[in-house]
């Protein structure tokens, strides 16, 4: 089940990245869950990880690696998330990324390792190595699909978008995959993406384009709160689509960052659509904030009430709730200046019920699948926008019945 | 449904404390839910509120009327809310205090008003009204146990307990009362909570003591995060023990700041027993930290953790939800220096499953209604322990099907 979540039929090959996926045995079904991403040598690459203190080996390493070299493969493994493994789980994912270097000319520190799925198990390291070569043999530049599946765990659709965008008469693509549903197998959510475009693009702005996309995207929703311990998300731009090479904040720079923001959105809001349990879509924004942090604190506990979520479940319009957790949210605002809206309809003003608004007016937002929540603050004129899901009785069966 | 919460068959009176319930309509279902309570003048009293910023109209009047009074009169209705109703709601508080004046000789701010119920409806003043006289007729010292009643909403059972002590001779009694179950009626969790001594004790002392019992109780216990808007707990101190008046931090003080804090303690636990959905209660203990707030903060995000909380739910022994959980509470730490405990068995150390731990010892535990998870961080000497529930099918039940 999703929440109005279509599956991509068809996603853009990147020009300098070839994909490949297999089924290594490492999930129990038999699905595809090894990924091998090959980038074309000289390209750039960025990444962002889960704050998670507890984070997973492969993530830890994947950091050591970014800092001393460019990658020219990512080995993502589902079905085995590789954290709270201690010093095995460490040795594991260096073997993984020694058997990918093996098999070509690249040095281990080229190779990054990511891996999804049950925690506190050891990674399989010989299944892993023996769909390697395999893998190997499948790459290929239209395989964005398939890789899409290869990285699934319990999400019900495969989310996946390209983009295209001209810079300066070059045609540049963009095709992103992420991964992720609230908890995953049986632990926790991972949430994974791949984004790969053939633009031109100096290293550092590629960071800088990646952090503030993720920001306003994988960074700003929420299922359940709970952070998981492998969340990575990876940008990769081979510079083989034949633009200029982006070396400043120009025309281009923008042209590009504007589309990336538009896939990592796509990406972001399908995790959501595709949240376990998931019957509402709901997008909370917060409005004329003094800071954009006090804006983000009051969405998020919003987001985050199991009164409020309870409610979107139920198609209840209890504005009350919505009040309580803006209120308990510490931050601070003068009661009788504050709005909220469903939609286009307001609920609160002058400190309680707006005096037009009716149960049926509610009631009619919260019949639908896709719902806006929108506060208004008045202490200031800054704004942030995140989404998020309901609180059914599938998530609690999802989340309880794993392992019985 | 509650978990190993027993009612009690008697409640002690409290020398110079008058109690009276009545049903006054306000709850549709004609049980009691008017309570009033009368102090002996020269009584003392203290109370602690709810920090959400929309706090209810009683709140805000009952903060007012305790700036400028001491009260010898509480007004405690259950139905209704009183919050979210603007200007009219404080005009309703007010009215429901000139009413209980009218009956005596006291002054309107020598009234407390207190709601619980449902949000953003107005306050039927008219019920309350006809309702005051009768209410008066029944004061009585030994109406703790309907008094009890009369406060509950959603509670499944009363919520009482008696203590007393010795101080130098005399025979000193504390007696309690609370309700709160998570989300009462339709909107949010309301704790109340209703505590008097004869203990003779200087007003500043009693206050002092309130709040260092409440911050250990009150203020330990977490059903959903949900702070309501109505929130309120009221020490009362009459004197008429005959103990020597506590003016200092003598050994009579602390004796009786124990008791109080053992009385807190049992009244918020049964909160927790009697939670929305419940089927376990759960103590999160954080031990070894840099911090008090440290401590909270961690033991706060596991137990709001809707991944522990399901999987508690589920007597799931997942421990790598309690890591996951405890690693993104943003408190720094050594991976590698903690350890973290499903009561005496050790989950985690070494920075993953601890070599020695078995599925089976934390199914064990699991299995059991009342569990501790113990989570020493290793980086100082402070400590905390807070008190929830798990997240369970009757939690979505109760807080989705209540308007439909």
């Amino acid at each position: 089940m999703s929440v109005g979540l279509i599956e991509p039929e068809n996603l853009l090959p990147v020009k300098g990245i070839r994909l490949a996926a297999v089924a290594a045995g490492i999930k129990k079904n038999q699905n595809s869950d090894l990924v091998l991403i090959e980038l074309a040598s000289d390209s750039s690459c960025a990444a962002v990880f889960t704050k998670n203190i507890f984070c997973a080996a492969p993530v830890t390493l994947a950091k050591q690696h970014l800092e001393v070299a460019t990658p020219r493969y990512l080995l993502i493994n589902s079905g085995n998330a590789n954290a709270g493994t201690g010093q095995q789980g460490m040795k594991d994912a260096v073997s993984s990324c020694e058997l990918v270097a093996k098999q070509t000319d690249c040095k281990v520190n080229e190779v990054l390792p990511f891996s999804t799925g049950v925690i506190g198990e050891n990674l399989p390291v010989d299944k892993i190595s023996a769909a390697i070569p395999g893998a190997f043999k499948l790459l290929a530049e239209d395989n964005w699909i398939s890789a899409g599946h290869g990285i699934m765990t319990t999400d019900t659709k495969l989310k996946g978008v390209s983009r295209q965008l001209e810079l300066q008469g070059k045609t540049v693509t963009i095709t992103g995959l992420s991964k992720g549903a609230g908890m995953i197998q049986p632990n926790m959510a991972t949430m994974l993406s791949y984004i790969a475009t053939d633009a031109a693009i100096e290293q550092s702005l590629l960071q800088e384009c990646l952090q503030g996309a993720a920001n306003l995207s994988f960074n700003s929703i929420t299922v359940d709160s709970d952070t998981s311990t492998n969340d990575a998300c990876v940008l990769m731009a081979t510079g083989h689509s034949g633009n200029e090479k982006i070396v400043e904040k120009n025309d281009d720079y923008y042209k590009l960052y504007n589309a990336l923001k538009d896939v990592c959105l796509y990406l972001a809001q399908a995790i959501i659509r595709d949240a376990e349990g998931a019957t509402k879509f709901v997008t909370i924004e917060v409005a004329s904030s003094e800071s954009i942090e006090d804006a983000r604190q009051v969405a998020y506990t919003v987001a985050h009430s199991p009164l409020v979520k309870t409610a979107l479940f139920a198609c209840d319009p209890n504005w009350g709730r919505i009040l309580a957790a803006v209120g308990r949210a510490g931050v601070e605002f003068d009661i009788d200046a504050i709005k909220i809206y469903l939609n286009d309809v307001c609920i609160v003003s002058n400190g309680g019920r707006d005096s037009a608004y009716t149960e049926e007016q509610g009631q009619q937002v919260m019949n639908q699948q896709d719902i806006l929540i929108r506060i208004e603050l008045n202490t200031g004129s800054e704004q942030a926008r995140i989404w998020t899901s309901d609180l059914s009785y599938d998530y609690v069966k999802i989340n309880s019945e794993y392992r019985s």
